[in-house]
């Protein structure tokens, strides 16, 4: 009776209710049936993204609602600030420059967040930038980088952010109005605990104004035509209609939890991976961990390839490392449906595959570790005050709240 | 995101493939779709039972099963030998009297189990016996008895045996031929992973030859017309059509891991159970714990209704004692499509509800003590080598191999 349990950083696990809601009859997107299940999903993702403005909803991955914002709002030959410190920073240095747009990469390194200052004193230098490109937490390396601070910098200038929070959405706490954030793309197979298969991105007034003269070449990426459509509720290309059924599940059950409830608990959740972790005497891979990817690295002696092996014959998947970090750390995260038993199991499987690895330490030592974090947990006082009661058991410094 | 785990000794976590299974368009019964289904069935369902003899399927709980064996084998007056010692035995008690037989009850006392001698005696003393009824394994005391050892006595005379095997079914070792067992009674909410609404009896030919002339009143409980139109791969009553499709699906995951496998994890799952609850300094109830039930003494000062309370705000759900246990004992299983990371999460449950009930003890050391048995499990190796393997380890000496 074998069973599979996913904590990777995306895909994650889908709760039944959100499978069985996309089960359901597909309507004709064409037809009156349709738009109503649009304006209901607009209605209730701008409560998730804490914004007034519009968010088109695309049948892409995350990365083409990233390229959709880039080519939307950018014209080949402009400047863009990438902050490269990752895959996916990396990434979308890598489109700007197919687009033959200009592009300036800020590259503190793989596993460093990213500094305000440094955007600062790059669009002072660089007053005709047009976007900033930056990823809100770096999957590849478990970082998180401060995005109130970005707006802050970014909206005195003439510049718009663009925001992938593909694997932070839903995770990591973000407002985009209050933190005057512009464009905030995300994905399906995240905290938003849908398969794989729609693109978001959102745009602020300052970012719907730069795409009126925006001359990359894009067709089915060019957000200008969701947004047209979204005024009559409908989208310009076949919409994936079921992914919308689970889409307005999932968001239910968000906003039933609440997003400030929501946020708090990964942050426990991942705090109580952390302890863990730093209990079994491993140390972790990012200078600021996000609450979405929790990157170890990988202790002496203790060979990637063997340890998944371990983990996968028990029938859990993690992620190893990317590029040059492959076979150096290991990633795992609880991100969307998950909850205290399950930092309780993946835990408890890395300490049973890094026995079998032959890493020597106390066996149970990390699931208590983690046990201390979460036992305070009890749904009539909610996560965030949780959250508050177990910051003094957070083993990363850069974490604690200054 | 609130999560919620059953660990009853049933109803149990029914696997999504098998609820899938159930969700298929209902053919209908008295057309020529569901004679192969019966069919298909049936041919499973005995290599699950180690069995030649057939298997009636009734749409019925467990209890009417075991009242169907019964009331079908069985006259008024007649002489039936019952264990009763706990809640189960007691009802076989008085379902026999309810129909007017002369019912002799062996009572070694709640959490005992059966000593085959015993029965021996009993048999010798009341040669007219037509039936002795035992209870496998007794949930409410979490205990199992010798079928092995009965079915030799048994056999040797003419009474039949009547095995309640309700929770045990498919969890704890049980071969009936093999055994010499003539009945043996399930349902479906066990360890064959259904939702409820299935009972089963399987009938040897000895059974077979009582029914000729029993005498208790029964009309949809007579198991001769089950077997009759069994002849035909068909039902006597409209089956619960849906549930077969369900059935079908278990059986096919039972028959993919086998039976020596399936009882071996049931009990590595229970040891590691076991040892969990012996590190925390609790006790066991019973002096011979099923692989189906561990039935753990509530701690002083650990009051039912409040440990019971913290359990279900975690999502998590167990029993509570019954009669004259209630308060006294907790009970909870991993029965079924139970694995590995489910003993650590109940584990890890108990203690977080421990802990809060005022329990002191070292947070940790119950999951730490399972994952000391669970860590030898690899699916290279399979169940049966974990088991012996894993021996060393088991906390009840009446559970060692003599």
């Amino acid at each position: 009776m074998k069973k599979n349990y996913i904590f990777s950083p995306g895909p994650v696990e889908v709760p039944s209710e959100v499978l069985l809601a996309g089960a359901r009859p597909t309507v004709h997107h064409r037809s009156a049936d349709f738009p109503p299940i649009f304006a209901r999903c607009q209605e209730k993702l701008r409560k998730v993204y804490v914004t007034e403005a519009p968010v088109a909803v695309l049948a892409s991955s995350g990365t083409g609602a990233v390229e959709a914002a880039m080519v939307s709002t950018c014209s080949p030959g402009d400047t863009v600030v990438v902050y490269n410190a990752g895959k996916f920073g990396e990434r979308w240095g890598k489109i700007g420059r197919t687009y033959g747009m200009n592009v300036l990469e800020l590259q503190p390194g793989w596993g460093k967040p990213l500094d305000p200052a440094l955007v600062e004193n790059t669009l002072r230098k660089h007053p005709e930038t047009r976007a900033v490109i930056v990823t809100h937490t770096e999957t590849s390396t478990g970082t998180v980088s401060d995005m109130k601070g970005l707006g802050e910098v970014v909206s005195r200038t003439d510049a718009i952010t663009i925001i992938d929070s593909v694997s932070a959405f839903a995770a990591e706490e973000l407002r985009q109005d209050e933190w005057k954030l512009d464009m905030v793309c995300t994905g399906a197979q995240k905290a938003l605990m849908l398969p794989p298969g729609l693109g978001f991105a959102s745009a602020s007034g300052k970012a719907l104004a730069a795409m009126k003269d925006a001359k990359s070449p894009c067709f089915y990426l060019d957000l200008r035509r969701y947004f047209k459509s979204a005024e009559k509720d409908d989208t310009p290309f076949t919409p994936a209609v079921n992914l919308f059924y689970s889409l307005e599940q999932s968001l239910d059950m968000l906003l039933a939890e609440g997003m400030e409830n929501n946020w708090a608990r990964h942050t426990v959740l991942s705090r109580a991976s952390r302890a863990a972790m730093t209990a079994l005497g491993l140390t972790l891979f990012s200078e600021r961990p996000s609450v979405v990817t929790t990157a170890v690295n990988l202790p002496d002696g203790v060979e990637w390839g063997a340890f998944n092996k371990e983990l996968k014959s028990r029938g859990i998947t993690i992620a190893g490392g990317q590029d040059h970090l492959k076979g150096k750390v290991f990633r795992f995260a609880t991100l969307g449906h998950y909850n205290v038993f399950d930092v309780v199991t993946i835990v408890s499987a890395v300490e049973m595959a890094l026995a079998a690895s032959g890493h020597a330490f106390e066996l149970g030592k990390g699931v208590a570790a983690a046990m201390e974090v979460l036992r305070a947990y009890h749904p009539a006082r909610g996560w965030v005050a949780v959250e508050k009661e177990t910051r003094a058991l957070e083993p990363v410094a850069a974490l604690l709240p200054s």
